[in-house]
């Protein structure tokens, strides 16, 4: 009984989510920012890897970053330092963040001045999976050390994202991680899904996916 | 509104769910089995911590085990080969597991032949935290690979648990990861937690925790 009325209210919220974030992406789209979301566990390496993407897109675009968090402001201070504006969003305990939240954060953030708006999800693997928050594309982290069973264990989260970055490959003599098996199992979610093996940490492979960027912006304009 | 609504909503499941812990938990003392909730990060090495910690216990404890994971039995059948009794929950999409949940799954499991039932938490820092299962203690692992800041980030978990795993020591010349560092933020949100540094893989520094796993199990019983 509980847990019929649990499912209930959440699919109830779920489907307020996703007519408020359709309205948010047309606002982008007639705004000419594209946002981007960016989603992993926690310590997959989100702000490491958005610190080379900014250094290296920075001269070209015109980015804002939002930083959400459940609690600190590291990552805001971190992404400061790479010169594009940022804000801190805290979530107050939610794991995630929804269409509305990411309206608020983008009218904080300002977006008359921005091409590519990107945001730093929480940490987490199940619940940003499932609400949509305006943004163009979804992107995803996942590091090596978290093994290559993942797909198989976290499936909506590949099925959403439109392209998998798998990080630390400078550590793939450590750990045992089989890159063509994360490869099937992903693509065995979701076909389309463009896949970027890099290292964040040394910046190789970063050039790839900045390239996936730059055609989403893109895209998104024409 | 909506914002407000949905806080709501939560806060009668949290209260809902923290009265059935109390009364789960109340059950398996007068039942003499001691529930261990593990938690952490995807990949952070739940498993195969547990592998270690079985073939270590099993001589000396009953054990059972409850694997649970939104899709997929790859954990349950890992189990089983450490000859133990062990089953897997799905949670149909839900990001934790809650007492009501536990409850189904400990009577399928069968505890009367069980001295230490220990639950794998679905991989996520932030949702298993705010509900409570039921369990005797909490046990986290934070692995080496996801950094030391994350007691910073994801407060909640590091305070309703009652010891920390600091897992995949071995990679630490590969990491820049601080191990005082993670302490002190671990202490700063619970001053009470035991904190065990070890590597899952190699074994090394699990016999550590399986005395205090053989302490726990001893005074629920006393």
């Amino acid at each position: 009984m509980d847990k019929v009325r649990i499912i209930e209210v959440k699919q109830n919220v779920l489907a307020n989510n996703d007519r408020k974030a359709e309205e948010l992406r047309e606002e982008l789209k007639a705004g000419k920012t594209f946002l981007l979301n960016l989603m992993s566990s926690p310590g997959a390496g989100k702000t490491t890897l958005l610190g080379k993407v900014v250094d290296r897109l920075k001269g070209e675009l015109r980015i804002g970053v939002m930083e959400a968090d459940i609690d600190g402001d590291v990552d805001a201070l971190a992404m400061a330092k790479h010169g594009v504006k940022s804000i801190q969003l805290h979530t107050g305990g939610m794991c995630h963040l929804d269409a509305s939240m990411t309206k608020q954060g983008l009218s904080e953030l300002g977006t008359d001045d921005v091409d590519l708006a990107i945001l730093e999800n929480v940490g987490n693997l199940v619940c940003p999976a499932e609400f949509d928050t305006g943004a163009g594309k979804n992107l995803m982290i996942l590091s090596v050390p978290e093994g290559h069973d993942k797909p198989l264990k976290y499936p909506l989260i590949f099925t959403v994202c439109d392209a998998l970055v798998i990080n630390k490959i400078d550590v793939l003599p450590y750990f045992d991680f089989d890159m063509e098996k994360v490869k099937e199992y992903a693509l065995m979610r979701n076909p389309k899904l463009k896949i970027f093996p890099l290292c964040a940490k040394t910046g190789e492979g970063v050039d790839a996916l900045c390239d996936w960027l730059k055609e989403q912006v893109a895209a998104w304009n024409a």
